[in-house]
């Protein structure tokens, strides 16, 4: 362990792993961390999506609606029931929208600003609040941000956000909502326990207050090992609450991201007062796209099976970061991580006051990570010490040598901060 | 002329234009006249695109974006060329977005309730109004009635809105837009003449005053007989009001409605500002639609032969129904209209408070007119005067029978208001 290390030693150390990270900088990399999107492997699992639909293809939708002309403003029948299955939640409480569910979030918060969740418009109110569970992801706190909505931080646990916290917040009027990804959690990985989602259906909160449950890796594996989550909008409507839950995912990283489909599910309430916008913001989603999907996948568990193929190429990317964090900074109390069983990212915490100082380190050296603050509100990291790893997209060979030198950072940053103390 | 009848003289009429009613009733039509959509042999004209990109295609864009993966807020360069070119802007002045202009002007306009349009928020002014030529487009009055807009109605001429009346509402600092098909206009099917144009762009406003200029039909010409439009945002921009022009428009008509895409142009502060809207909203538009698009046309020479074609299509049906006006309306001197060069719609005035007894009537007898009121906003049309003529969607040979039918309820309502004179 450094921290038993004296100052001596330490500097012994440093002069060591000096060698070996400049070692590193005299190789002139030229790799990339920061980028959580899919690699161009998994790109081509969904090239014969390409070809489902043709100039000979019928595009008649199961319910008789021609997909070349205007109409259905909700999403096709086949893609509603095909999201219903996929998200396990009733036909009527789907609506399938264009190709972004951050787009059905921001829309969402938008119509909440002008006409209110359930209350007064949030647009009237002198003050919104959102909880956000910390470390989490950068564009739903941009959403925030964008709209003035103040953010209050809830740290993560490893059942989800600390609920004795969340639970005593709610009770403030002007928190108005929460937004998180409850399943393989951006950035941590995390999947929110029975318990949690149990707790955040229940709890005592202002009548219009919604969670944002950006389920975007529901289906995103990395193994056989699959974490499960309880349905908040059945928890929800248990609890009597039922207008609480407004859920998105989307298949931006099950085919193609920027060319998926997304959805939203919500309660009868919610859908009837989003439909009412959707009915004058647009004449319809593109269709051609939801029909190519449905047609692509046939069914749910080809869904399913086309996810291990995924899972059979990222999983290896993940393997490389968390073997080489279990072999070089375990040992040393220098960090600590989430192993998790799905999603597109690690979340390091390094020592305190250290994250920023790695990530000029790694800069210095060629390697790219995620912006320091960014999984944090307002991007400040109040510890400095969060570090978002994103291992999809590089080669395995390419994640290798930026891993290594990544835990040369680490190591020199600790030491650097040990011998101040 | 029907007005110069005695009442004896309209009784006879009368009675002999019942029998025609009664022969139509007899015969339970089931005619819709009432959707401005294409026709199937209209759609037919773009399958072929459903065949330009496959999972051979390679879909790097011009600038090197994998069109399957993240990137890109404002569209593809070859996209953002293409419209550059078909609209006659700049390439800086050019978002290219999704499927929908309606989409891309809700959601200005939401973003004007949030940030304000170039001043203070929208959302905090005691009032918003916005102009609005009628007869106009029942989904512009929708939106504005979504927002609380409060609506002004300024009369249609063949030269566009009545000038005289908008500089002298446009004194009105409340007065924050005004909202328009420009050419071929909805449902006029009039161009606004240059000197409109200039005076639209000259005019003394609030600062933030916009135009919502939807030029949704900006090559749907019927014939080789081409309206043309003075370039509001160059007109504006030579005025000295650089920001007042926002501009869109889509090729929902040109290829498939619901799959098309969209485009806004604007100035240089409009754009930076929808950029840092679009830039949280959306992770970036459809990439491979937008690639889709530009592959199948190759070319703006290629886009003007496409929309000759959906002209062969479709003038015909507008010639039934102008030929039957002409014939049995004109002499009588109980409707006037306008005879479109472009567009969707033929405009049909009849004698005050007769639209709603026309509807019914053709109703009865199974024709689906457009909902009266619908060009108005408010759905209230002041003199129950205008009914909007959908030609593309139906066959010539239901259009003919339709038409006869809505002559003989046009005389029939007419006889029964001028006997009541």
């Amino acid at each position: 362990m450094y921290k038993d290390l004296s100052f001596d030693e330490l500097t012994q150390l440093e002069n060591e792993i000096k060698k070996q990270y400049e070692d590193f900088k005299s190789q002139n990399l030229k790799l990339d961390m920061s980028r959580g999107k899919p690699c161009l492997e998994q790109l081509e699992l969904s090239k014969g999506m390409l070809d489902t639909i043709n100039s000979k293809s019928s595009l008649i939708s199961k319910d008789g609606i021609d997909c070349l002309n205007y109409g259905g403003v909700d999403g096709l029948k086949e893609t509603k029931e095909f999201f219903s299955q996929l998200l396990d939640v009733p036909f009527a409480n789907v609506i399938v929208g264009g190709n972004s569910s951050l787009t059905m979030m921001f829309d969402y918060i938008s119509q909440c600003y002008l006409r209110g969740s359930g209350g007064k418009p949030w647009g009237k109110m002198d003050k919104v609040k959102f909880l956000c569970p910390v470390p989490g992801y950068d564009r739903h706190f941009a959403i925030c941000e964008y709209f003035g909505i103040e953010m209050v931080n809830v740290p993560m646990l490893s059942t989800g956000p600390d609920m004795d916290i969340v639970e005593e917040l709610v009770k403030d009027d002007a928190v108005k909502g929460m937004v998180c990804v409850p399943k393989y959690s951006n950035p941590t990985g995390v999947t929110y326990s029975d318990d949690t989602v149990k707790r955040l259906s229940a709890m005592e909160t202002a009548s219009d207050f919604r969670i944002i449950w950006d389920n975007a890796y529901c289906i995103h594996h990395l193994s056989s090992n699959h974490d499960s989550l309880l349905d908040l909008l059945g928890e929800c409507k248990n609890a009597g609450n039922p207008d609480r839950a407004i859920m998105v995912a989307s298949l931006s990283k099950v085919t193609f991201p920027g060319s998926g489909v997304a959805v939203l599910a919500a309660s009868e309430n919610n859908i009837k007062m989003i439909k009412e916008r959707l009915s004058v913001q647009t004449i319809g989603p593109d269709k051609i796209n939801q029909i190519r999907h449905t047609e692509f996948f046939d069914g749910i568990d080809n869904v399913h099976k086309h996810m291990e193929k995924h899972a059979q190429i990222i999983a290896p990317r993940f393997d490389v970061v968390l073997k080489a964090f279990n072999k070089e900074l375990r040992p040393h109390g220098i960090a600590s991580w989430e192993e998790p069983n799905g999603g597109y990212f690690i979340s390091l915490d390094v020592l305190d006051g250290c994250a920023k100082r790695v990530y000029e380190l790694c800069k210095d050296a060629g390697v790219t990570l995620t912006e320091c603050g960014a999984t944090y509100p307002y991007g400040k990291d109040p510890f400095d010490r969060n570090i978002r790893i994103a291992p999809t997209f590089p080669s395995v060979e390419e994640l290798e040598k930026a891993t290594q030198l990544l835990c040369v950072c680490v190591k020199l940053a600790s030491i650097e901060k040990l011998k101040m103390i």
